[in-house]
């Protein structure tokens, strides 16, 4: 085969056959394709297309480049969950201990917070002496023991992935649906699961900023998990305003805690009491949706969801005194209240705006590798439809820098929207696509 | 300016800017911006096109590239002449000396052929003693004193054409009109041109196959030169078929050389004499093109255009005695005819195939650098609408390897359909654009 005629047949609009797919990814990954050859055929894809055929073959090809994982015997049934990513999004955090609390096991992989959006293990490493970094055998045995271990990502897992995603940032070829539902579902499908429930943000704080987007993308991630036969469920979220109140590792953190206290923020909890309904239906534990989130409310109601979550924490030797006395997580210098500049209804928090603020603070990475801070953040004291007097506290800001927490501060306060006549706030849930 | 928002805004169908196309270029050229960030805008071009000032832009952006030439001092008004590559094209061999000799001086920067198509530097070399590479001084001097040279391209003209085009050859993007025509335009204008006639070859063995791909092209060269203050014309030619009978180097220049002593094919002879009516017309020395290509005509006739011929190779120091005796250009070894397989009306001859077949039999260049065999070609014995018996010779094949004598055979007999009723011709001239 040949890298041009490749390229040629996908910039001429006609579908590539899965060896054509298998053959460039493979060969792109090994380098023996160059990445202007690469950037070739993602623009082309970009702007073409790609049939569900042409995608599930582009997973598998992802899949094929790297090792896979497998839960076999360890657990009987595998069922994971992927958010595609938005501002204060802490779910697993709370998600995965009230699952396994009633008896699902989670044996997760989890990433690290790039841009924006935030990462879970960079809000579990809040907790001093976390260790993400697990051996297999550990891994092991806290999923089978614990029933619940939360690692890193290998560079073994999908190793083309990763060359693809970094050439795409830099050709304006990210915004792709094959490529984003590919890359997506090639690291789900290496890693192991039976069943997927992929949680797709939808808002200003998403990738996907509009719902046909986010619907396009959810469809067809269920369309290639189902071609590769497994259970798939997608929720569409609203990520309009940030998730919760807290935007900020060791903020987020301590909010999921709440939350797994039977306290938190009203839209959090029942984000999370949604999703584990369906993912303890896919695990065949909960007969319906319904039933498994009841079961999740009075798991985070009494208790059993935090004693979870301590289990898990003190097996991968993080400091349960933090866990139980969350003021002994890591503390900005500086916590400064950023008043309402104005009476009135809040219209909308622009959700990137409040990411970017966070990163700014130190929250995240701009680059790959970029050290973060966990301690600074940002806490919404109102949320969209809420109404305020000019003066009351619209954001708390927790800073280690009194120079960036006036450069946040003016920069959330420009990511608001006000109105005289009450608003109704969005919908959490927008849809389920089973 | 960032390379990616350059890239976005052309994948989203958007005019570039000028400023945005120039620091591309620029960049580009310079090193500074990877191949894979233009091979992505390439492709993103390919699929979303260029306007009319998007591609002027881009010409410029490309002559900006590099040095430029001024025949200003040289010459009053400098008339340029470029095809778009074909089977069989020595016209410039035989156009050059016919409008020299009548008084418009020729000072012409030529490339080497690539692929299927001939360059005309090549064919000059099978003249021994043949110097393309004159210094700056005798270049000048030969025009002044000749009215006539024929020199290389140099790597600083339009440095940035030469390695984009490397890089449209290896993500299968070179088809593009804008980037077809910026690169040829681009190469024309920086070569000091103040009037460019241009001979668009449209069929099998030209770049663009049809003529509506050849009008297309034909018309933004044009729209491009006069934006830049260039008179233009342009022509379109027929390359269904080899041009003349002669396919190879030492054979086109014989061909050339027998058209200048007023013999010769009868469809060349017709080409070179339209394409110097224009020139002759374009320099202000004939007043019609009709009236030019009559002087052409007698210039051929009379032995005028031959004499400036012989002028312009002895002052590049050719020999003589091979233009004056053409049996002692370089001689294959093995020359045998391939006869007519049935009889018949020729009703096709695929030129793309008698090129390629040329180029097996070691006429031309697989890769940059190939060297070439200036003996070995092909001679068409009948032309598209010519009635043959079986056995009659329908080409003469010139080759030093009998086992490419017969693989070129047999190409040349699957390049051609036959009729039994009688066929019409293609005209050679489809359209003159002014």
């Amino acid at each position: 085969m040949l890298a041009t005629d490749i390229i040629a047949k996908k910039r001429d609009g006609l579908a590539l056959s899965a060896e054509e797919i298998r053959w460039f990814v493979l060969n792109f990954a090994a380098g023996r394709l160059p990445d202007y050859q690469a950037a070739a055929l993602l623009m082309a894809i970009y702007l073409r297309g790609m049939t569900i055929d042409e995608t599930v073959a582009l997973t598998e090809a992802l899949v094929a480049s790297g090792e896979t994982i497998s839960f076999k015997g360890l657990i009987p049934y595998t069922v994971d969950k992927h958010s595609t990513g938005g501002v204060g999004d802490k779910t697993t955090l709370a998600l995965a201990p009230t699952v396994a609390s009633l008896g699902l096991p989670v044996a997760k992989i989890s990433g690290r917070g790039l841009g924006f959006s935030g990462g879970t293990l960079d809000k579990l490493e809040s907790i001093p002496g976390f260790r993400a970094a697990l051996s297999p055998a550990e891994f092991q045995r806290n999923v089978r023991e614990i029933g619940l271990a939360v690692v890193s990502q290998t560079a073994e897992l999908v190793p083309a992935d990763g060359k693809l995603y970094a050439l795409r940032d830099v050709t304006a070829t990210v915004g792709a649906l094959p490529l984003i539902a590919s890359s997506v579902m090639s690291k789900k499908l290496a890693g192991g699961a039976d069943a997927i429930l992929l949680d797709v943000k939808v808002g200003y704080g998403a990738f996907m900023k509009t719902y046909p987007e986010a619907e396009a993308l959810a469809r067809l991630m269920v369309e290639i998990g189902r071609a590769r036969g497994r259970r798939m469920t997608a929720i569409i979220s609203d990520m309009h305003q940030p998730l919760g109140r807290a935007v900020g590792n060791a903020l987020e953190l301590r909010e999921a805690i709440d939350t797994l206290r039977g306290d938190g923020p009203a839209d959090f909890r029942r984000l999370v009491v949604t999703l584990a309904g369906h993912m303890l239906t896919m695990g065949n534990i909960a007969a319906t949706a319904e039933a498994g989130s009841q079961m999740a409310a009075r798991a985070l109601d009494d208790g059993s969801a935090l004693a979870k979550f301590r289990q898990f924490i003190a097996g991968q030797d993080g400091d349960l005194r933090a866990v139980d006395d969350p003021d002994r997580l890591p503390r900005a210098r500086f916590i400064e209240d950023v008043p309402a500049p104005r009476a009135g209804y809040l219209a909308s928090i622009n959700a990137m705006e409040v990411g970017l603020s966070a990163v700014m603070l130190g929250a995240g990475r701009e680059q790959k590798g970029d050290v973060i801070d966990p301690a600074v953040g940002i806490v919404l004291r109102a949320k969209i439809g809420d109404r305020l007097d000019a003066g009351q506290p619209l954001f708390t800001v927790h800073a280690n820098s009194a120079d960036k927490l006036r450069a946040a501060a003016q920069r959330l306060l420009a990511a608001c929207t006000w109105a005289d006549a009450p608003v109704a706030p969005p919908p959490l849930i927008h849809a389920v696509i089973q």
